[in-house]
């Protein structure tokens, strides 16, 4: 990306093996996420490019000399942060604050919307499918668990983060793919009501089928309004919000009840917004989320997967090759594809 | 108050029963609160007076004709806010939502730095201590006793959102009356390492007597590195703020550990603040706190008291008459007084 809009395919040197712990992967699928959407809004114009993208699934072609966990050959998920999965902050469950870590779609570490990837801290950053081969395996099968590599986890992270429990009604805010998978996240935890905040159908009515129990069309004060009809006036225990602008905040704060939990996993583009008494503080409001540790919870998702459990891949409604992404980001931009994969 | 520094003590109407499940209650000991002094700073002034004061203890003098679990001679510990103690979210734990609820310190309900006070829903708002005579209790008994009107509560309300549990590192921001509870709260709970920021040494000294392994003098950025150095560079798993300041607010976050929790029972002076990437989000940090819902803790409290576990009372440092109340108000404001009792 050189900037807003800007998006260009070009060949590059392939990665090399820089660090001993370092892994050179092969790529079979990666996608376009969200977030990427903000710097194709905002990124000022240069003469350098920013290599982008940080999900994928892939074949490990080569290993540095201390990794021992993959070797080539293997399938692998990478998560959209790489880390060592054995500090501190790691061992907790909060692998993207790794000391070690750090993110992909950088000069220094490259972008994994690429053929090849150099992935460091292989050991930490990589995990094994077990007994599948890409080259003849269901292109659903593919999807779901590239949706593992961010997406779909993220959405669960808001629900765990959110304290998702049987008996809690949960409100999800945002109809994008994170939202959606935020909702089939819902229900995996047991939550029976799950209430939608979209206004795209063709979105929403994927939402209804992972679980969501109600669908608000309505934003700000109507939607407010709306949710807390839904509620007897009471509001909701929990609210997932997946998408990242101030409106979405404060419509999530709005129809939060007293005592209720707020868990964030859209990239905040603020700083600073309402916290005191009147948004957060006067009901004991919980505001929790961050960056998704994909990496705490990929395993456990990897088997749910392969057991037919969940099918996150279904957030994929366009498929594309490397040479057709420019048109990938423009797509989801004008929200004509909710997730763009490209195939490889 | 007439105005931000302008107590008066005045003689006015007793206090009647005005509705079937009101109480009246004779104090026995009131108190000034921190929060208090936010109006002496910045109340208008006006020709009318807001009664002041929502902590007391005191005898049951008449019950409406619906009240059913006090009666006339009772002794009884009111929390600072009256509530149902029924609805929904009362049952939920968070009194101070209480869809029927309110506060005391306003001319509908009047206050409780008086001597005699009318309790709304007294069935919901009064509890009873069993066994004690006031007339021939201990005057430290009876302070550890009022103590369990808002101070020490609202410091255990910070540390149970806060999730303090053994091998967690808890910080607290704010030597008053209410940090200083959190302390004794937070080991309560189990923390074994407690710092405590604050610098008026007869403060902190209590602390210390009460659990705190740790004092750190330095505030804002000098602080936030001290708290670092001492937790290894990773900082703290759970910070209690117990002041409702902007600074205290940024030295909380600067000194979160990723994945910590960030618990305010200060009311906040402010509505906006940090909370993107940069301060909360980007290190998956938890901000929760607000109105302690004493009720919903008061009765174990009050069992620790009358068996002796728990001595919170000891912030009080300062004994006055009702007609000493202007002099209380400047003794604290002043930080003469930690925090001043009012005898009746």
């Amino acid at each position: 990306m050189y900037g807003a809009g800007d998006v260009r395919v070009e060949t590059v040197p392939d990665p090399v093996i820089q660090h001993p712990t370092d892994a050179i992967v092969r790529t079979v699928r990666a996608c376009i996420c969200g977030s990427d959407l903000h710097p194709y809004h905002s990124m000022p114009h240069g003469a350098h490019g920013t290599p982008m993208g940080h999900e994928l699934i892939g074949i490990v072609e080569e290993v540095g000399s201390e990794v021992v966990t993959v070797k080539p050959g293997d399938f692998v998920v990478a998560p959209f942060a790489f880390q060592d999965n054995t500090c501190a902050f790691c061992r907790e469950g909060f692998q993207t604050a790794c000391v070690h870590g750090g993110w992909y779609g950088n000069p220094e570490v490259g972008g994994l919307q690429a053929e090849l990837a150099r992935i460091p801290l292989a050991d930490g950053s990589l995990v094994t499918v077990p007994g599948v081969d890409p080259s003849g395996a269901d292109a659903s099968l593919l999807a779901s668990l590239l949706a593992l590599s961010d997406v779909y986890l993220t959405g669960y992270h808001a629900a765990f983060m959110g304290r998702v429990e049987p008996g809690k009604t949960v409100t999800v805010v945002g109809d994008g793919a994170v939202g959606l998978s935020a909702v089939l996240a819902s229900r995996r935890l047991g939550a029976e009501r799950i209430i939608l905040m979209g206004r795209h159908a063709a979105r929403t009515d994927l939402g209804v089928e992972w679980g969501a129990t109600d669908v608000v069309a309505e934003r700000g004060d109507e939607g407010v309004a709306k949710v807390l009809e839904l509620t007897g006036g009471e509001g909701s225990h929990v609210v997932l919000e997946a998408v990242g602008l101030m409106p979405a905040y404060e419509q999530s704060y709005g129809i939060l009840r007293p005592g209720g939990v707020l868990s964030r996993v859209g990239v905040p583009q603020y700083e600073s917004a309402p916290i005191g008494f009147g948004s957060l503080f006067g009901k004991n409001a919980t505001l929790t989320g961050g960056p998704a540790p994909v990496r705490a919870y990929l395993e456990p998702a990897i088997a749910q997967v392969l057991a037919g459990e969940i099918d996150p891949g279904r957030v994929f409604d366009r498929v594309i090759g490397i040479d057709e992404a420019p048109a990938g980001y423009a797509a989801m931009d004008a929200r004509e594809s909710l997730k763009t994969m490209i195939r490889f």
